[in-house]
């Protein structure tokens, strides 16, 4: 195991990361930009290191600070976290070149996947559903077209460099098709440096279906079971679950299986997220591949006990899987909920500034990553992610009642400063989610919902 | 289900309560005394009662206040939590007279579990192992004499109505027990207000490991199986585990059932702890039944993903067990470490005063159960234990290098306030506890070897 690991980034997963690092009795390196030396990683650190000032192009995302701070620090290994550079393939190789272990699939592979048309012609390759669409790259809007007719309207202009939700066009027909194809084109450019798109069947009204997968450098292969992240606003989750409530059975499962059979036919390593999308009678289809620690990873750690980054370290320093897929045990339910520095009677407009009351909830069953401590300012450069609030019981409903006293009991409080919580407990206590009836749709009813009854 | 029920406790004990009424949709009266006026229970709470000054007798003590108190609160049951009144029969008799739900066994089943030589004839006849010793007061010192003469030295001499610990006195020959007879019965006289003393051979280099039970108003029993408590300074326990190490095969579920098979035989109704010795072949002795809710109750919720107060109170509204005894899964270890108010360099002297700051650990498979919070007063009145620190890990190794990490994130200060958080730390990273070599005499021993490396 390694004698010590740089975390090249910052709020809650830089101190998530931290946490298992100190319990595997790794020495933790932490980066912070000027704006973020009182951070809760930067206190909880056995070393930190000032990588730049508060814009991230110039910290957070600046590679050769970041390759300065891991030989400086004696770190054999850098873990990128969420974000930032975490899927960045160019980040990874340079890594690998200055004998740092990056904590992450090979760049080769996170090259494959980080083309979101080539990774849909991998996956269908390898057995795994993908929507009907193109998995090359359409620069020319009259191959949209003929695809489009052949596979039907509406579909999703999608950017290859993509992810996240971010790029993408719809288009209901032939007529929309020419304009969408360009401004996203223009888009994906402006985003990612990268104008290519390609084209997939948009589907409506799905559920946004997650597996987690686990695979070492042996050629073992696991998966942790299932999220339901369906409730997003702007494409950002807002609750997230595990199991999936509501699947017909044995779509789980075969979504599992499924989802380890393309790991290993591209030869992942790592920890990495299959994302689908489901409908109503549960048919699903591969949407991307995610080569990181997902935010919502903490829901699969507390339905089946296994925590994720020590098992992306273990993998990370050649060791074989410590689980079979037999031995993985799903317990309960889970439900994780974001807790945003935002206002949600003002359109949810970040708030920032300094936190003189942070008090988290506690008690059975209850868990929260955060980076908050009272007296904490926070800063305006990064998101606006204050605290992930995360419960366990053994049924759905028990789950529900348990975030709603959870995101009661949080004290979150300061001189302009506003949280999303309770606009949380109201998701959570919506029939719409209680009956398991949300899908990708459904935030901005629940959101009028709610703001009705204020 | 209630709709009210009235918590007539206080500290961390009264929030976990209230916590498990609120998920159940139950309302929370709380009672306080002046001095806990600001308590986190009463900020919490749907309604608080102040039911008399900071001194227990004339609050937490004072039976016709709680009785008060929860017609006024329009509660229709009393969580009598632990300490306090939680068993005293009497408490329990007044409260069926008054038509309220006493939270625990009848008044009947703790008269009889409160004498604890009758405990001992009753679970022995129950073919629940006893220590040889007595099953009556043995109110003449000859008579105890001829007992220990048959059954061999060391024995104890204990109160009749003690418990916890207190009105017990050690005789290591004949010589000595004509003097400790006296004197354990002056003390139990003003301990208790009952003189009674019985005899039970002594057993050293044991390990204190009890049973957990849960049992219904039909004649339904399980185990949520053991934990070792036998970490205790001056009687008090300081850390605890669930399973406990190092047992031989079978006998942690030989100790489960016959801890079943005690409780139904007296009718027993409600969660309850069956206490044990057991010794390095593994040769387990019931030592006492406690008819309440554990301070260390959370290790086993977190093993066995039950929520032992929401059993409480189904158990108290007349439901069946939710669980059979096939339907408890036990997963991974937990470990609890209890952080007091205290200076441990000082003799572990009490320090109230008002906490500055109070930033407790979270993360994975943290849990703190604790009524601590910025600002928070500590009172003078009561017992110092400020927070109970719980992990969960897959193995115990885990589960130890998480207790250290978690203990090491807990910052707590104010005017005069210590903790026993590092204290903590060193205990569990003691090779003794490391390698689960400790015994219920071991503390003193870990004590002197932290001392010297400070």
């Amino acid at each position: 195991m390694f004698d010590t690991v740089l975390i090249a980034n910052r709020g809650e997963i830089a101190l998530r990361i931290a946490r298992t690092c100190r319990e595997l009795g790794i020495r933790v390196a932490a980066v912070h930009s000027t704006e973020d030396e009182d951070s809760a990683v930067v206190r909880f650190a056995d070393e930190a290191v000032r990588i730049g000032p508060a814009d991230a192009k110039q910290s957070y995302l600046l590679i050769p600070a970041l390759i300065e701070a891991a030989k400086k620090t004696g770190a054999q290994a850098i873990h990128p976290g969420y974000g930032f550079l975490s899927e960045d393939p160019d980040f990874a190789e340079i890594c690998a070149q200055d004998d740092l272990k990056f904590i992450g699939p090979s760049g080769t592979t996170m090259q494959q996947l980080a083309d979101k048309s080539r990774t849909r012609g991998l996956m269908r390759d390898a057995g795994v559903p993908v929507l009907p669409g193109s998995t090359e790259p359409l620069d020319d809007w009259k191959e949209a077209k003929a695809l489009a007719d052949e596979i039907g309207y509406p579909v999703l202009l999608k950017a290859v460099a993509g992810g996240g939700g971010r790029g993408i066009g719809l288009a209901r027909d032939a007529a929309e098709l020419r304009r969408v194809h360009r401004e996203t084109r223009t888009q994906a450019q402006a985003l990612f440096g990268d104008g290519r798109v390609y084209l997939e069947r948009f589907v409506e009204r799905v559920r946004h279906i997650e597996v987690q997968v686990l695979c070492d450098a042996h050629g073992n292969g696991v998966h942790l079971g299932e999220r339901d992240c369906s409730l997003q606003r702007r494409r950002q989750k807002l609750v997230e679950e595990s199991p999936a409530p509501g699947l017909p059975p044995g779509v789980a499962t075969k979504m599992g299986e499924l989802a380890v059979q393309g790991a290993l036919a591209v030869g992942y390593e790592g920890a990495g997220t299959f994302e689908f999308v489901v409908d109503e009678e549960g048919s699903f289809h591969l949407i991307e591949v995610n080569c990181r620690l997902q935010v919502e990873h903490p829901v699969t750690e507390m339905v089946t006990g296994v925590d994720i980054v020590a098992e992306q370290l273990r993998i990370a320093a050649g060791e074989p899987l410590s689980l079979r897929q037999q031995d993985v045990q799903f317990r309960g339910v889970a439900i994780e909920g974001r807790i945003n520095a935002e206002n949600p009677d003002l359109g949810f407009v970040p708030t920032p500034g300094r936190l003189d009351v942070f008090e988290p909830p506690g008690g059975q069953f209850v868990r929260v990553d955060s980076h908050g401590y009272p007296g904490m300012v926070i800063p305006s450069s990064y998101d606006s992610l204050l605290a992930k609030l995360i419960v366990w019981a053994p049924d759905r409903d028990g789950a529900i009642a348990r975030l709603r006293r959870a995101a009661g009991e949080f004290r979150i409080d300061g001189h302009g400063v506003s949280s999303t919580t309770s606009f949380l407990s109201g998701i959570v206590d919506h029939p719409v989610f209680r009956k398991a009836e949300h899908h990708t749709d459904s935030v901005e009813q629940l959101q009028q919902d709610l703001s009705g009854t204020r």
